[in-house]
């Protein structure tokens, strides 16, 4: 499989302005699993295709990624990513709203190296991810706002925010490599299973995982009081004396950190929401790989399996 | 000619989130004078094109303006745009840089609209020029951190982040219609021409312009020590004597807005700056006459003619 670092790696930029073109290189390099980019060349491999054919749009989507991931860290002021400052603390945000806007350009400017007779469908469904993308963004942070958010709601945002990009970067290494509508739309649906179990389980992680392996501080969504997997679902499962316990256990400004962490995981476990986020994961990774056997059983397929069933062993 | 307001605001967006599309509609619907896609629309009848084939370059390049005018105006706190409050202020910061990223998406939605075998061509040009202007806007946020800026890094800066978007409207529409590839060089070049014309003219006439027909405060760019045409002509024409004068005018404490404004122009007039830059508007507009020579001799042209007298009759 073509080394994807070394391709991002390769990627270069004008030296100058370099006040717009140092915060991409910086970002580009600071790693990630490229998963994006290796789905766009498993969903070309499952049905024999060139990977060189669709390397631009493997590498257009890990650039529209970084994209999202940098706009998206001034949005919520993080400050910190990869282990590294964020672009709009190490520069400012004028910088990492300019660096980000050229960074989706370059996404668009890959994505035009494909082979011409590819490329009109290709933009089309590009075009649908990353408007599905902004969309999810839009809705996540209207959830901060709002008191209440249902469980199908918080769903039809990750879909959006996290599932899509998978889903379509499966979708268009299957269509570079000329496979039909369904095995596309197969391919697709395991793409959204994948991205919903991936995304509850970071979700269950942040409460329940190992710091160590987790790569953050566990707890940090409850002590933003972010409207998780958890979180909603405990709410859901909730009587009402319990629900006022959380509430107050989120929004009490007598507790420490680690106090409030304690509390709502003590909430959490006597709700059994550990099970039913795994039970969840586990009927979405299911799903995942239903859909896969519709499709071609071979090296690539295989890749795919063990990548859905990656996600419900790092559970356990 | 196809009416360009109502081709804008039939453009259609989901009602949700509503948080993300209503700027979008909002901003659209500010008006302007929807020059560029005038252009792509202009530079395809040039050579006897297809209006509706080219009305998707010509929707595209107006979201496209409209996404960069919105991203600039949170880099450049500006609280008014066309008379009305920026998004950022209507709305908020994160509402702005999300609206912009889904505007862009927007205007590479609209190009995909364009006739297949057109399209690789024509995104290859809306990169460039997309890629142009974020360089543009970048120099000129370094240039407002940097002591010294010579009058030709500055008409590089204004190529980028104004010209080259006229020229490559203009450009587009011609290479829809069929233009051969030194008719489009021609018009690119009349765009560029015109592009510098018409910032200087700008720059111009925020000192000598007439409040009423400028649309804007006088003086503005002045006040906040803006690098435009004038102030470089004047620090480039000036003694050391008078160059210090004008830098101190410019940061002195303790005089009134009216009074900085009178002074640095008092300088300006000295220096016959005025003057300069009108010669300079002169030989930029004479350059893009130039241009349409080369080119078909109609009602298209002749269009472009008037647009190009129009910018040296606005300053007399």
């Amino acid at each position: 499989m073509i080394d994807l670092n070394k391709q991002i790696a390769a990627l270069s930029f004008p030296a100058e302005p370099a006040g717009l073109y140092e915060p991409i290189s910086y970002t580009l390099a600071s790693g990630g699993k490229r998963l994006r980019p290796q789905l766009a060349l498993l969903g070309a491999q499952l049905f024999g295709g060139n990977e060189d054919e669709v390397l631009p749009v493997a590498l257009a989507l890990e650039v529209f990624h970084n994209f999202t991931l940098l706009h998206d860290d001034v949005m919520d002021k993080a400050a910190v990513r990869r282990g590294r400052p964020t672009v709009h603390v190490r520069w400012n945000e004028n910088t990492a709203i300019l660096s980000g806007d050229q960074m989706m350009i370059e996404a668009y400017r890959l994505l035009s190296r494909i082979r011409e007779d590819k490329l009109s469908e290709v933009l089309r469904m590009f075009n649908d991810m990353a408007t599905g993308i902004c969309e999810g963004q839009q809705f996540d942070m209207d959830f901060e706002q709002r008191e209440l958010v249902t469980l199908d709601e918080y769903l039809h945002m990750i879909r959006l925010k996290t599932a899509l990009l998978l889903a379509y970067a499966l979708r268009m290494g299957a269509y570079v490599a000329g496979a039909d509508i369904d095995a596309q739309q197969h391919l697709f649906d395991y793409g959204i299973y994948l991205g919903l179990a991936f995304q509850i389980q970071d979700d269950l992680l942040d409460v329940y995982g190992d710091e160590k392996t987790f790569g953050k501080a566990i707890g940090g969504d409850i002590l933003c009081g972010k409207k998780t997997y958890m979180l909603l679902t405990a709410l859901q499962k909730a009587d009402n004396i319990t629900r006022n316990q959380l509430i107050d256990t989120l929004t009490s400004s007598s507790l420490s950190d680690s106090e409030r962490i304690t509390c709502v995981t003590a909430i959490y476990d006597k709700l059994c929401v550990r099970q039913a986020a795994e039970q969840t994961i586990a009927d979405y990774t299911n799903q995942a790989l239903l859909c896969l056997q519709a499709l071609p059983d071979n090296e690539a397929n295989s890749r795919l399996r063990d990548l859905a069933n990656s996600l419900v062993c790092r559970i356990l």
